[in-house]
């Protein structure tokens, strides 16, 4: 995803402090992890144990929308009311962490829960580096 | 917004120990203040003075983005997994003070900063007290 | 949701010629519909019959999110490109009518499914009204 | 996005008669084209020419609101209700050539409508090709 840190350089305003390196890689993880869970809630619908993976389309939908959200937060890297961001990124890593716990628990019987669980675990420490850097 | 409470009375299992009134009022407040902020954001690019308002533009839509998620994850009511809820809760009430602290400095001049500062405050009050009932 | 008519008169610049009641209409249905599709997922997901539903599951997804998206591009209220907005509340009315449609069927089992059919329906009278209005 | 093509394969149910390279093409050039639009509506608003470039704004955040519904929609990979995914492929077709059309127009000052162009066209054309696969 080359054009997330296009995008980034082509800022017009002074960025702050932040890494560019990390922030790239944190709004690409959102993005990714976002329509992995889409994609891996809907792959769970279409199993036959569908009864007992509810927990985990919830899951994969409530990290959709806080990584989607997540995601343009940071994509209009003002930085300049660090809270927001922060509070963001913490919300974020917090569903991508309960996201992963549940996929792996599918992880061996389900291709979409292991590539998604990897997905929110890359996102939950892309989360947690940008909160290093930002808090 | 009856479809709300009406929508949380159907559910058919265990709603957990959630006040369902307070539940209702914040889903409300939360889909409430994200339109609003959307139009504001709108009605800012429309005002001559664009120039002074783009700070109020970016508040509005990051608080958009995080009120539409926030006001997603709680229409799961799940519960299950308090951490996520309350994460979410936190992160949208304090983009909720900071965008209203950021259109009352021009409620004065344009109505619809005034509009959408008040639809900020009830949303920040409705998460607190959310999180009060919940935390 | 008085909200929804007090941003649109607050707005700085003309509206051209939209018919600002059906407008206001088409914004709140829109954004009912979202939650109440939104809600209506995750009762399907509680319910023990949750195998039989799994359609009805993904046809909400999809209403709820065009209808979350419609109701932000009208929100804008820019009508400038009639295009992108009459093409927006096509896909909005279609998935409307085609999630009242699967609603409809598990309406007289499950409450839930009886409300999100009726706010479906709302929304796509709703959006038709607009697109006769706008075409 | 590796990513995408990924969980297409690990769709446990049959995806009918669509193609998966195009579909996963449109799918990772919608949430491209969604977060571009997302980062280049906040570039504008941090030009000293703001006010030159709202319509600019205004036509990046429709396009990335259709986008990333689109790219929701595409990624439930039902297929099931083609006149739901053919709707949503057409509002994203028009608003990206329309995001395109704006964004070209200041390409050549600012590098960020440039990339944001590219980005538009890039998933103008694979919506194109997903509707004339379907259609």
């Amino acid at each position: 995803m080359m054009h997330v840190p296009s995008m980034i350089k082509s800022y017009p305003k002074d960025l702050g402090k932040v890494d560019e390196v990390k922030l790239a890689a944190c709004i690409a993880a959102c993005i990714e992890c976002a329509q992995t869970c889409t994609a891996c809630a809907d792959a769970c619908l279409s199993e036959d144990s569908v009864g007992e993976l509810t927990q985990c389309v919830r899951t994969d939908l409530d990290c959709a929308d806080l990584c989607a959200a997540t995601g343009n937060v940071l994509s209009r890297h003002t930085g300049q009311d660090l809270n927001i961001t922060l509070a963001a990124l913490r919300a974020c890593w917090m569903v991508c962490k309960a996201c992963a716990d549940e996929c792996e628990q599918h992880a061996d019987r389900h291709e979409h829960c292991r590539i998604c669980a990897e997905a929110c675990r890359r996102c939950e420490q892309a989360c947690m580096d940008l909160i290093a850097e930002l808090g």
